[in-house]
Order: structure tokens, then C-alpha cells, then sequence
């Protein structure tokens, strides 16, 4: 008997987070993708560990970060095991027989209506956009409403599964559109699947949150502790810390694994003056799929 | 006679956008708040002389950043040429005769929703969250729609306006809640009211935005150019850089003006290994309201 590894991921069946655990877990008959409402959902199906692992974006590659998730990373205990990246490309779905000129309305994700602005402005400039909860989802919705004047943008897969035809395809404005996903656990151990991040790659990235007293120079200084040291960051994001208006925590992600001897002598020097740190993980490094 | 401002704000009548154009502009009957569908029409309404001055936030202290408008003020020329901050306190509100019991769904705008999270667990575990595009926006869409299953997030001004009353005051889950806004300008020149802010705090703050070759210790290089003149930074936020996956835009606001000597220096040293560099405004700096 082989044993089935779950995987908790915010959305329907058919959303690019659902892509991002096959890409990385797969094949599909090894992984059971289970589909949580929100990301907050994901997060406490792992640490009550009602699924194996979780896997939540971080990071679009037009439209920035997803700071819901950072801040998710801080309220809970949970570590990073691993990083994948997904080529994100957007379809307009719409009832058969319906044309661009029936269009009075566009649902999907937020981040999904920001990816696809400018083409929407184009081909659709009097429809109004509305925010939905999810992409897949709103396919879904549209299917079950049987509305004729509502288009909905997802990816390919949610053809498959909702039946619906796809008007356009491509409707991203910029085509070097990525999402970045990371794989949660309540171990620091990596997966076995990791191996193959990591025979792609061949190094390691390791992300951590601090904090530090505000003053003059705080962030140089923090930096300081990487740069000295040669040491890479490829990310740096700040987030409002609560209960303190005006004041940050910052992740960063830097090149290399916390047990480094040069990377973990940055992180004590880093904690000498932090008033909080935490490694949040070290896994292999991802690459941008063609 | 008298001129009046034109001030544009995106979002409806009560929304806390307006509150900040009567607090930085007023009194009421000097300034003449303009409504927008969206942060890009704000922008464009001041760009093509539509408005005198936008009103935009840029900065939530539970919710972060309001990254929209960091992306707009690249794509628009406009000044940055004041702040305002205001406190904010949500309301919670209903149909006559609706009690908590009743209600199924919340709307608001979804960093209402998302600064009121723990609150709402609490009060309507069940229901659902639902984001619109606005939140006095969602109050009037409440009104409308008659619905006695839901209820909606707004502040206080949205009672005067809209006649529904408040189930629920002070939803925040934090009450250190405060939103910074900044006003756009067509000239780099500071409006008459302006004078105000600077009385209060005697001292400017700068905001830039830039960006550099992606290398190890580039942002480091980048924060000596204050650091190692006591620049003393406030924020800063990283945003992609639209087709260069991975690569970002930094912004930075620092304390003084851009004129001054030792700024001046500063942002001399920073563009000699920037390969973007541009000053957003100067602009007198606003304190937290009781």
C-alpha cells in the first residue's frame, strides 16, 4: 500500500495553488489536494495537522506580494519546507455562446483582475470588474449562475472542470507572469519531493522575520549582517507591527541554508540587535519554469 | 468671492478619504471633495487638471501598505506634497430591526474586513465575508439592496449619510488603527494648507522611489547613502518591477526635505549606482491624532 501525502491549498479545484502541489508533489495518484476556503484555513489544517503540508502563495511576480500570507507566517509555528514557481496565464471564461459584446461584467480573484488590467481595459473597457473569493472559483460561480452578461478569468485547468468555453486566452499584460508558492509543515525536515527542487537547483534559500528597535540606521545595520558576509538577499518585505503604529517587521529571503557557517554567523549577528528573530526555513530554491 | 478646491478621493461620500480631505483642506466649505470608482481615476482626475489635489492612502497601520497606489505614483508624474493621518474606528451596520443574530454576510471593503477579522470570529463566526469595493460604498449598497441577512463595515460618518444604524462601533481588532494618506499634485509647489501639518511638527519628511542592478548588497549600498548621513528612514516598500520577475522598485520616505544639504547629498550618492531614481515630494510631516 502506498501512502497518500495531503496537502491543504486556499481555493477550488483548478486553481493555480492546486497546480503548484502537483508541481511539486506529484504524480497526481501519490497527492490529495485539499481545497480550504481561506488562507488562514490552510495554515490551521497544517498545524492541526489535518493535512501532511500546506502550500500558500507568496509572491506574483506582477502584482507583488501576498502579505496575508507574511502575516500568517508570524501567527503561527509552522515552517517553510520548499518553493515552487508556476507560469500563470489567465483565460476569460463565458457561457456558451456568449460574446465579448455581452460582457457587462468581469468576477475573479483581485490579484487576478490587477494581472489583467490594461487587456481588460482593452477589450472590455465599459464591463465592471467585481472581486470574487477565488479564480477556479468564480468559473464555478459563473456556471452555476447561468448569467450571460458575467465573464470570469482563471487558469486553463478550470476548462476541465467547470465545462465552460474560453473567449481569450493570454490576458495577462505583461507575459512574464509567475507565482511563487511555499510548501508549509509542521516539521523544519524537508519532503522527499524537495530532492528534485534541489537537484535543479543545487542551493538552498532561507527565509526569516525580524524586528528591530526604531531608530536611525536599523534596517542598514540588519542588512549589514547579509552584505558583509557576501551573502545574497533576494527578497525584503516589510509589514505593519502589530500594536505599534508606524513600526515594521521585516522578511527577508536570502540565498544559502541557516546552518551555514556563513549564513549562520549573519544570524547572530543579525540577533545581536533584532528584538525578534525567527529562521522561518531553509529549502531548496525554486527556478522560474519556462 | 471665494475659490473653492477640488479634491478628488476614491470611494463614496462618508468614506475615510473624504474625512482626510476635510481635515488637511477644510473647512468643508472651502474644499470640495470629489468622488472616484477607483485609485486610477484619482490620478487621472489630478493629471488631466479634472481636480485641483487627490487625496490617495498609501499606508494602513494594521492592514500595511496599499500597494495600488505605490504602482500609481509610478505611472503618473504627480507630486506628492502633503500627508494626513486619521484615526479609524468601524462601525457595524444593519437594516432596522436587524440584530446580529440575523446576519448572514459582511460587506465592506476588504481592508475593513481584514482589520475587524478576530472581531468578526467572534461576533458572527458564520458568516461570510464578502469584499466590495468600497466601505461607505458598502453601506448605500446595503441600504439599496433592503437585505436583512447582511450587515456592513463603515465608519462613523456613514450613518449621517446613509440612515442605517449601527449595531457595533470600535470592530477594529486593534485599536492603534490609523490610516495615512497622501495628496497629489499636478506641481511640486505646497498648498496654502499644508502650512498647518508643518506648524504641528516642524519637520519635513521626503518620499523617493527607486531602483538598482539586482546584486548582493545593492539595497544595502543603497540605505548607506542615509544611514551614513543619520538620514533617519520611516518606511520602506518594495514593489515588483513590472517585466523583471524578481526585480523590484523600492520606495523610501526619509525624514527631511529633499533640498536640504545633507538630503541632497544623500540622493546624490544613492543615483550615482541607482539605475532609477526619482524624488515622489517633500512635504510637511503629519503626526497620529489622539
Amino acid at each position: 500500500m502506498r501512502s497518500i501525502t495531503s496537502v491543504a491549498y486556499q481555493g477550488e479545484p483548478g486553481a493555480y495553488s492546486e497546480q503548484a502541489i502537483f508541481d511539486f508533489f506529484g504524480p497526481q495518484d501519490a497527492v490529495q489536494p485539499v481545497p480550504c476556503a481561506t488562507f488562514d484555513d490552510v495554515f490551521d489544517s497544517v498545524t492541526l495537522g489535518k493535512c501532511d503540508y500546506g502550500v500558500v502563495p507568496v509572491e506574483n511576480s506582477l502584482g507583488g506580494s501576498v502579505h496575508r500570507n507574511y502575516d500568517l507566517f508570524m501567527r503561527h509555528a509552522l515552517h517553510l519546507v520548499g518553493e515552487v514557481i508556476v507560469r500563470v496565464r489567465w483565460c476569460l471564461y463565458a457561457l456558451p455562446g456568449v460574446g465579448l459584446n455581452d460582457v457587462r461584467r468581469v468576477i475573479s480573484h483581485w490579484q487576478a483582475l490587477a494581472q489583467c488590467e490594461r487587456t481588460l481595459s482593452r477589450l472590455l473597457p465599459a464591463a465592471e470588474r467585481e472581486p470574487v473569493y477565488d479564480t477556479a472559483g468564480s468559473v464555478k460561480m459563473l456556471a452555476e449562475s447561468g448569467r450571460r452578461d458575467t465573464a470570469a478569468i482563471a487558469g486553463r485547468r478550470a476548462r476541465d472542470l467547470y465545462g465552460l468555453p474560453i473567449l481569450c486566452e493570454g490576458l495577462e499584460d505583461d507575459p512574464s507572469n509567475y507565482t511563487r508558492f511555499v510548501v508549509l509543515s509542521r516539521s523544519p525536515e524537508l519532503p522527499p519531493q524537495a530532492g528534485a527542487t534541489l537537484a535543479a537547483a543545487h542551493e538552498y534559500k532561507t527565509s526569516i522575520v525580524f524586528a528591530m528597535r526604531n531608530r536611525p540606521g536599523a534596517l542598514y545595520r540588519a542588512l549589514a549582517a547579509f552584505a558583509l558576509r557576501d551573502i545574497d538577499l533576494t527578497k525584503i518585505e516589510s509589514r505593519p507591527l502589530q500594536g505599534s503604529p508606524w513600526e515594521y517587521v521585516f522578511y527577508l529571503d536570502f540565498v544559502g541554508r541557516a546552518d551555514d557557517v556563513n549564513c549562520r554567523r549573519a544570524l547572530d549577528h543579525l540577533g545581536e540587535f533584532a528584538t525578534m528573530l525567527r529562521v522561518l526555513g531553509s529549502y531548496p530554491r525554486a527556478s522560474s519554469p519556462e
